[in-house]
Parts: C-alpha cells; sequence; structure tokens
C-alpha cells in the first residue's frame, strides 16, 4: 500500500482498477521516397482520416460536455485545413523526397519550437494544438492506434501523465470512475473537463504512472486530493463508507428538488443556474433550478466557420424558453472578444485581451451582428419567460445605445406584424467597477442586475485571473469586492429592482451567508450546486447574516473576512 | 496658399521654411562574393558603425529627453547584438555566396514578416525595431547618408511621411521650430516626443509630403492641428500675432514661479512634478514647481544590462533630494513588469500585462531588488525632505509587507551605525479599484494617498487605455472616477492624512475645478503644466467648486459632467 497527494481537481471518490493511458509508440525512420505523388496521396488520406476522426471527438464532446469544451477540437480541425501548415509538407516530401512522416515532424517542430519560443500564452497553446495533432496524423500513417479511452468497458480509475482534451472527451462516464494524473492544476483542461463530467479526479500527482501499475487497485479521493495505491481493505471500508455519506448528502439535498429557496426566517431567495446550451436544460430540471440566470449565448457562435443565422438563435432560444417552462431565463448577449474569440470575425489581436474591444463593445459597431441576435430574441420571446442582459457594460451611454437598438428591432418586427412580448425585462451584467460604483445612477434605468463577479474581481483587483503568479489576487471575500456588490444591490432595491448573481462566488459556500445578508435576491450558478446551495440557505438566518455581513464590509483584509465566516457559520 | 487639417499633437504654433526629411535610397543589387571573409568583415565593420551611431543617439536622447524616450534605441541596441539575427545573416553570405546587403535584407525581411504575421502587439514593435536597424546597417553597407535631422542649422519645419524615435531624438530644438507628418495619431512616438521637446507639431494629416516641397513657407498650428502651407501675409501677420499672445500668457504665467497656490477665496494647494531622473529638476525649478510629487525610478533600472547597485541608486535619490532644496518628494518605488520590461529580469510574457506581475507585486516576490531600493532610499533621507511610495498596491496586506520590509532595513542600517531620517511619510498609489474601495481602511495604516488616474481610469472602466478600439472609454470625467477620488480623499481627511494625483488628470483643465472642489491637497504633473494650473486655480473659488464638483458625482455620464463643468468655469 502506498499513497500520493496530489491536486483536488473534482470532487467525490473513486475506488476501481487502475487503466494506464499510456503513449503510443509514434516513432519513425527517415526515408527517401521515389513516388513522391502517391506519398503526398498517404500524406492526404491520413489527413482526412484524422479530420473525421476529429470530427467524431468533437461531435461526442459537444453532446456530452458542452459546446465550450468542443471548441478544442474545432482550433484542432482548424489546423488540418491550414495551407500554411499542409503546403510546407507536401512540398518538403516533393522536393527532398522524404517519407511524409518525416516531412510532418520536421515541419510540425519547425512551427511548435517557432510559437513556443514567442513566450506569449496564446502562441504556446497554439504550438500545443499543433502537437496534438500531429501525434493523431503520425498515428494515421504509422497505422498505430492511439489508445483510445473510449473503448474501456469495465470500471476504471484512469491513471495517465496528463489527458489531452481529445482523451478526455472519449472518457465513458459509465465505466471512468476517476482519474489521477502527473501535471496539471485545478485550472488545467483536464481539472476542468473532470468537473464537467462530475469525475472525482487528482491532478499533479508528479509520479502516479511510475507508481501505477495496470491493475493496481486504486482510491481517488478528490475531496482531499488523495490517491491510495493497493490500500488496506480497511481503509477501502472507511472510503465506501465516506462515499454512502457522501451519496446520503446528495439523497438528502435531493429532496429539496421542487422546494422553493427560504432562509431559516422565511427569506425566499432564487436559485437558478448558469447554461451554455439546450443541452444543459436537463441539468437544470433536476437539480432544482428556479429558472436560468445566464444563458451564455456565445456558445451558438463557435465552433462553426460563419454567423448563425436569425433562425438559427431563435430556435436555440426557443428550445430553452420552452424547456424552461414560463420559469425566467436571463439571455446574455453575445459575450464576445477577448480571450473568446471566433476566428471567421478576424478581430486583431490585442495588448491586454480582457480590457479591449469585447462583449458590449464589439457589438456595438458591429451592429448587424448585434441586431440579428435581438431579432432572434424578441421573435422567441413569446415562448417563455425572456429577460435580456448586455455584458461588459461601462457608461450608462452604452447602455443606453444597447437599449435603443433592441426597441427599434422592437419596432421593426412589430411593423411586420410579428409578435413580441411586451414583459421583456432588459438589464445589464454588473461586471466593471466604474458600472458598480454608478449602480445608483444606472439603476434608474435597467430592470434588473446581475453581477458578473469572475471579471469583477479581476478588474477591481487588476488581476489577470488566469495568471498564476497574481491569482492571489483573486479574492472573492475580500472587503473592496463585498462593498461593491453591496453599492450594487442596495441601489437596485432603491428603485424596487432585484440584483442577482451569476459568477462562480455565488454558488460558494463561504459567499452565500454574505451574499444572503447583502440582499441578493437571485443566485446563478452550476446546475449541479443548486440543491447544496438550498440545503446551506435553509440553515442561514437572513437577520443574522445582515449583521455578519455589515461586519464585514469594514474589515480591511479578505484573511479577516474568511476567519469571521467561518467561525459565524460553524457555530450552526 | 493651400491648408491641411490634421491632429493637433503638440501644441503652439510654427512659421519656417519647409525641411523634407525623405527616406534615402537604400536599393542595391544581389552580387555573388568570392571572399566571404572580407565581405563577412565588411558587414561586422557596419554593424560596428551602427552601433556607435546609435549609442550616439541614445545618449543624446537620455540627455535631451529623458530615459523613458533613450529605452527605444537600446532595443535597437539588444537587435544589433542578438546572434539569432546576426548569426544566419553571415552564415548566407558564406554559404551563399552572396554580398552582405542581400544577405541582411533576406534574413531581416524574414524575421519581420514572422513577426508581423503573429498579429500580436509586442511582435509587430519588435518587427518595427528590426525594420529600423535593418536601414541604419544598410546605409552604411552602402556608405549612403540617411538623412540626419541633427543637420539641420537654420530654422525649419520638419515635414516627414512619420518620424521614427531616432528621428525625432536628433531633432535640435534651437532649429526645428515644428514638424507635421503624413501619418500617426495624438499617441503615436512622434507625438509624445513633440510634446516632451515642446515643439508645435501636427501629425496625421495624411498628404503633407506630397504637398509640400522643400522651402516652402510653412505654418504648423499645434492648436488647432492645421498646416497651412505658403499663407497670405495676412494670415502669417495673424499667426504672428497669435504667437505672440500666447507667448505674452506664458510670460503672464512666469510670474508666479515663486509664489505659492491659493484659490481665489485663499485655499492652499500644493503644485508638484513628476519627474523620471535628476536631469528633470532644472524644469521643475523653472516651472516653480513646490517639490516633487512623483519620481517615477524605474528609469534607473532601464537601458542597461543589469541591476542598478545600492550606491547608483543612493547618488540619483541624494541628488534628487539635495537638489529640491528641503521641498518634498515624493519617490515612487520600483514600477516594473506589465508593459515596462526589463529585458536582464526576464519576466515571462502574460497574456494581460496590465492585470499581470508588475511594481510591488513584483518587488514583494524578488524581494533582494526591492530591498536594495529600500536600503539606497533609506540612506538618501537624510539629504531632503523625502516620503517614499509603493505602486500598484491591491490590498491592505500588501502595503503591509511592504512597509515591514522597509522597518527591517531600516533597522537594519541603524544597526550599522548609518543615518536614517525619522520623518519620512510612507505612502501608496491608488490606482486600483479595490484600494480606492477601501480607502477608509487603508487610511488608518498609510501616512499619505497619490492617486494614478492613468491605471485607475483603466481599470476601473475595464478598457486599455493604449488600445484605440476601446480608448473612449477612458474618460476621466466618468462620474464613478470622480465618485472613488472622493472617497479616497475623504478617507485620508478623515484620519488626517493627505492626497495628491500624479496622473495625467492632475495638470487637466476640465479637470482641476473639480478636483480642487473634491479637496485635492497636492496636484502632480509636467513641469510644463505648473504654471497653469497656478494661474487656473487662482480664479477659481473652492467653495463654489465644491458645490459644482458635488453637482458632478450626481450625474450619470462623462458628457454631462463635461458640459456642467465648462459652462460653469466658463462664466469666469
Amino acid at each position: 500500500m502506498s499513497f500520493l497527494q496530489g491536486i483536488a481537481a473534482s470532487s467525490g471518490i473513486a475506488i476501481a482498477k487502475a487503466y494506464r493511458l499510456v503513449e503510443p509508440d509514434l516513432s519513425f525512420e527517415k526515408k527517401t521516397i521515389e513516388k513522391v505523388d502517391s506519398e503526398v496521396e498517404r500524406f492526404e488520406a491520413a489527413i482526412a482520416q484524422s479530420k473525421s476522426e476529429l470530427e467524431m471527438i468533437r461531435d461526442n464532446a459537444r453532446e456530452n460536455l458542452g459546446a465550450d469544451k468542443a471548441a478544442i477540437f474545432e482550433a484542432h480541425l482548424l489546423v488540418l485545413s491550414d495551407p500554411e501548415l499542409l503546403n510546407p509538407i507536401k512540398d518538403k516530401v516533393k522536393s527532398d523526397k522524404v517519407n511524409a512522416e518525416f516531412a510532418l515532424k520536421e515541419t510540425a517542430d519547425m512551427f511548435v519550437s517557432m510559437f513556443e519560443s514567442m513566450d506569449n500564452e496564446y502562441m504556446r497553446e497554439r504550438a500545443a494544438d499543433i502537437r496534438d495533432v500531429t501525434k493523431r496524423v503520425l498515428s494515421h500513417l504509422l497505422g498505430v492506434k492511439i489508445v483510445n479511452p473510449s473503448m474501456i468497458s469495465e470500471e476504471v480509475v484512469v491513471v495517465a501523465e496528463d489527458l489531452t482534451p481529445s482523451d478526455t472527451a472519449q472518457l465513458n462516464r459509465q465505466f471512468v470512475k476517476g482519474f489521477t494524473t502527473d501535471i496539471g492544476g485545478r485550472t488545467s483542461h483536464s481539472a476542468i473537463m473532470a468537473r464537467s463530467l462530475e469525475i472525482p479526479a487528482v491532478v499533479g500527482t508528479k509520479t502516479v504512472t511510475r507508481d501505477i501499475e495496470n491493475g493496481d487497485l486504486v482510491i481517488v479521493d478528490g475531496l482531499k486530493g488523495e490517491v491510495h495505491i493497493n490500500p488496506t481493505p480497511e481503509l477501502v471500508e472507511q472510503y465506501k463508507k465516506a462515499t454512502e455519506d457522501f451519496e446520503a448528502q446528495k439523497a438528502e439535498w435531493a429532496k429539496l428538488k421542487n422546494e422553493h429557496t427560504y432562509s431559516a426566517d422565511g427569506h425566499q431567495v432564487e436559485l437558478v443556474a448558469n447554461i451554455g446550451t439546450p443541452n444543459d436544460l436537463e441539468g437544470v430540471m433536476n437539480n432544482g433550478g428556479e429558472g436560468v440566470g445566464l444563458y451564455r449565448t456565445e456558445f451558438l457562435y463557435m465552433g462553426r466557420d460563419e454567423l448563425p443565422t436569425e433562425e438559427e438563435q431563435f430556435e436555440s432560444y426557443k428550445a430553452v424558453l420552452e424547456g424552461l417552462e414560463g420559469k425566467p431565463v436571463v439571455v446574455r448577449t453575445l459575450d464576445i472578444g477577448g480571450d473568446k474569440e471566433l476566428p471567421y470575425l478576424k478581430l486583431p489581436k490585442e495588448m491586454n485581451p480582457f480590457l479591449g474591444f469585447r462583449a458590449i463593445r464589439l457589438c456595438l459597431e458591429e451592429k448587424e451582428i448585434f441586431r440579428t441576435q435581438l431579432r432572434a430574441l424578441l421573435r422567441a420571446s413569446t415562448y417563455g419567460n425572456l429577460k435580456i442582459m448586455f455584458p461588459m457594460i461601462a457608461t450608462l451611454d452604452e447602455f443606453r445605445q444597447a437599449k435603443a437598438m433592441l426597441e427599434e428591432e422592437k419596432a421593426k418586427l412589430q411593423g411586420e406584424g410579428i409578435e413580441v412580448s411586451d414583459k421583456i425585462e432588459v438589464g445589464i451584467m454588473v461586471e466593471i467597477p466604474s458600472t458598480a460604483v454608478l449602480a445608483d445612477q444606472f439603476a434608474k434605468e435597467v430592470d434588473f442586475f446581475s453581477i458578473g463577479t469572475n471579471d469583477l474581481i479581476q478588474y477591481t483587483m487588476a488581476a489577470d485571473r488566469m495568471n498564476e503568479r497574481v491569482s492571489y489576487l483573486y479574492q472573492p471575500y475580500n472587503p473592496s469586492i463585498l462593498r461593491l456588490v453591496k453599492m450594487v444591490i442596495d441601489a437596485a432595491h432603491k428603485e424596487g429592482k432585484w440584483t442577482g448573481m451569476c459568477g462562480e462566488m455565488a454558488g460558494d459556500e463561504t459567499a452565500i451567508p454574505l451574499l444572503l445578508g447583502l440582499g441578493l435576491d437571485e443566485f446563478s450558478m452550476s446546475a449541479t450546486s443548486i440543491l447544496k446551495a438550498r440545503s446551506q440557505i435553509r440553515y442561514l438566518n437572513k437577520a443574522e447574516m445582515e449583521k455578519l455581513a455589515a461586519e464585514a464590509l469594514q474589515k480591511s483584509t479578505t484573511e479577516e473576512v474568511i476567519e469571521m465566516v467561518t467561525a459565524a457559520t460553524s457555530k450552526n
């Protein structure tokens, strides 16, 4: 029996036999080729095979994991269609009379090292894409099978150096009970995928592929970040008990599925879900969501070669509105740009994309893209309870422009005899400090606020949340953040409007008591967090939380706030 | 007579004969070379000549323009020492037996197009550096003289497509009365240099090199952005009159040089200067500065191959403190990282450098760099009135860490028997929204605040101020910014502390009435703006400005604020 400490990447416990996902042998010899034309054909065949394989993986990912997760395979497919990569390879085969494997490897390596040498995150990701794609094409050229996790047919814990997005997308939820890797952190691709699939995972163990053999019994403790190899029967029993407790707790939570959400002293709030596509609706319903607090429409625009038509959008919006059966659906208009790219829009690269031309800034400039979306939304409005929300609003002027365009499209549609709901609320994301500080002015004109804490925190602290060197400044409980949240909620209430929150913070166990105390009306989170949050709120007393929140606002550091909340809530 | 409208880039009026700064002919033939070794030597000689020329330009720029402006030539010198560029050129001469001009051009073009294709601002700048340097080396290889603005020996207006930093650095203030270019905007290199040199300039005229011949009489109106070619004698007279008025006004302002700064109703504020090096002291004294509100120490670290020693730093700080003769000097500790790089620190490139690892974040990690600076400052403290200020403070914890390191170094020095002033005030830059929002907590622990509006505005509005597509969001008069400024000033006053401002806004004519009304204690600006600001404040009534500011805080947009301030102050 041995033990490894890693990073808890996805919660839950898995106990099963190890399945090593090892790299296939992709080595080859350099050869001189006389029939270069047929060698080029062989290369093109491998490209075609790789493409259809990737399309399959992408479709599989889109269905099981959502469009955002599938986007990486789109990037891979783009690489496979890039003449700037493919032509030099074919030219090399012809001019140097070498085998396709050699030409591919040489050319790809050159691009990879060129991109990596740039020491720029975006370029390094492109390098990773090319490396991933090269392996796939090589495997087809060599007739070697890349170990395929989708072939797994018994319950296992997958053990790997790292899991590529392609690997993770092929994991079968039914058989893969957990996984553990040598490298990676909480925000690595594999960790994010694991949470989305609800598969327990421990990453960053450093040596798990060295320490575990195929068939070893493995416990993956995704709560504590521990991996136990060939554990004693006692430990297995202990973990089985822990798993049962966890399941029992989940079963207890599940009883709240059809309940509304009340605090111990009877104050009602709304718990709603963040979704990306109509496919996510089932999760919302199964987890007792009281509606959708954030429908991220950008996934409609991703993983394709051109903008979605008004009709395509209309169908998606209609499906979501109908699926929610009259429950509220807050749709965020297109939030693209910055780190979220649409290759077909050909936006220029920016020095600081998080402070750049994105979301509403782009929509107010690219008016036709925006108007098409607004028309689709307005047409769908009669199929349910639609609320429209504009992202990245920094000034009242931007809101007024966006609202005016919405009104114009509404008038046009009505002029065309098309029915539009008269009850559409129009609100904004509050994710830029200026808007939080000026919330009293905004509250006079918007119907609601939804606080986007992920961005609000990074702008307020001036720290890129994706940058590890400053990630210590991503502080949801910093008193400055809580004060901004309070400004927004108070400003809304003063004008008889409501405030929601759709960042990670809304589903956070430590934040919920404070947010309840600050008066937040609507909490929007991953569907899988809703029941736990509902259970937590039932034990909280709103009046007490108000005092707690008031105290937190007078603290000077994040640490003081956490300490205080922990002390106050552990009494319960 | 004809007329061109361009962009006013640097104020003032110039009337003089045109001097066209045209590109030299750098064309050449590809040649086959037998004696490759002597060709390589010829290339190396051209490199050496280019280097010494660039060093001369750099030193000239450093002296006349300051270390920040000289940094670009450091970048050029680095290119000239880069074996990754030079070796392929020499190899090409040897292996392909071609002339150095051809090998240079081919290789440089490859790098330029590679860097440009990356569609990344940083890489494009590197491409521009290589292109600039290539021209210089080519001119030496070809024995052609690059037109040299430093050769100008009579009063002229320089006419050019664009001015490279090398060109601008060589402009002789005595003879170059103004310039005008085809391309560029208010924030282009040439425009910034012109303002720093106080040379009137109009950029972005599109066609000025086509429309003006050598010797044409030209009026450059840097106030309105107009260029008049061969004007009528009446217009010349009119402009001479305007110039005289402008000079008379400046003479009027100059009378205030030795005055303190009082509002019309007798409220005193302090007008101080932003400086980069001890060389800037003369300007501070000549323009009636009451001290230094921002000494940017990073220039000490730039344009060199290694960190400055404690001794070097001590000498600079001592020079500034002594030069100010007891007037206050606020020294900002190292603000490097982000867009300001030190090649020898080898910091990784970041996705969003403005939200990255910079300033105090870097100093708290790279402790030895920081402690060295603190020791140098403490040792210099007995030579004048030193105040120390930490940049980019986002949390109280960061301030406490920095302050503790300062105290530790102080105790160590005193233990070594070295005298340290007991009156050093220790404050922070307020340039991150979290710090402004939590100013009441900070005010209990700091001795003063200095609001850095350039960064505060870009973070509060979540808009990179260097990004043209979102530059409309750089709104100093946005009510949200004014509210944050008020929070900071009020918090300081409540604890008996003072607040300064050292961003562009502090010297801005429209902002000054509001800042006076909000209670700002210290205004730090370019030395050349001080007398004008002092004159303006003498006509403002503090009590009235308080009402004006209170009204501005209740406005909803920037436009409303500007309208109100303009209406109120034009009454005077």
